[in-house]
């Protein structure tokens, strides 16, 4: 039991790291624990857009344990793509020192949905990445591009980014961003170079 | 689709409900989102302590979702126990507006999970309900007793409160608090009357 006590109470370190997103009508930034709490339930309520027998509580819960590397390594926006490949080695190591604190059973369970995530080959592991990758994006197309604006973050860039893993997960949901994306820069919510 | 994003973007307003609990090494209150992701994990990881044949996945889905209508009433510290039904109430006439934005088949499952979770009559609500209940105390127990000296909350109030729900949910885990609680109130981490 101590040691399922003492993993608990080292996830509560999640809660103080923050992302580039601001909750709506919010000055602070939103952490990496709401966040996961936030696409989990974004994922279930996708539901009727997922591939047809898909296993939504592995969805969930490759979504709850996802972002818990960032204990050690801290978030970084998904638009900086230099240095990706050793901050998820550092984030690998990360998980397996975390699960490491629980009974080797529940250690490994957490880390098969770590990494069936991180490898995005299954269709639970595309459903659960075009969640994750879908919510910063509604946050920005309703609280007029915060992030993106504070990030110099442009169309173009954003688009190449994340089409491919929403369009992958969930086509439905890409065809609902696409259109969304396109209006919103007509109207200005992106960065500038 | 809309309906979708329509929900899960009312969602975010959980990030602002606060509660009485600080997050470890935080001068902030925690709030009912990352609370409610935490607690999902906790019930996944005390797998091993839940009664034999229990549906982890729904005792998730129901930790996930139990919170949601404080977006309309505000979290209330579980020891104040006047108004109780009438908070109860509220919350349930919150949730069903807010599941409501939802596509119907969607909503009603959400709803019958938090449903579930109150009426705590299921293995698996028992369960729910002894994860929602052990975290705040597990946090306490970390954090020199805070929300309880903060509040005035005496030793033998968590102990009547807590103790029915948690030792019918999941037995392992009271006997293991009832111990750090004794320890505890020796130390004195605790309110005064």
């Amino acid at each position: 039991m101590q040691r399922i006590i003492d993993f608990i109470l080292e996830l509560d370190k999640l809660k103080a790291v923050t992302r580039k997103t601001r909750p709506l009508n919010q000055d602070r930034f939103e952490n990496s624990a709401e966040h996961s709490w936030q696409i989990a339930l974004l994922a279930a309520s996708l539901a009727p857009y997922a591939q047809a027998g898909i296993d939504l509580d592995r969805v969930i819960g490759m979504l709850l344990v996802h972002d818990i590397g960032e204990i050690d390594t801290g978030d970084t926006m998904v638009y900086v793509e230099e240095g990706l490949a050793e901050r998820k080695a550092a984030e690998h190591a990360a998980v397996k020192r975390i699960f490491g604190l629980l009974p080797a059973e529940q250690g490994a369970h957490f880390l098969a949905l770590w990494e069936e995530f991180e490898q995005g080959e299954t269709a639970e592991a595309r459903f659960a990445n075009a969640a994750d990758r879908a919510m910063p994006v509604l946050l920005n197309l309703a609280n007029q591009g915060q992030s993106w604006k504070e990030n110099g973050i442009v169309y173009e860039r954003v688009v190449k980014r994340i089409r491919p893993q929403i369009e992958a997960g969930c086509p439905a949901l890409w065809t609902y961003l696409d259109a969304r994306l396109a209006d919103e820069q007509r109207k200005g919510w992106f960065g500038t170079r």
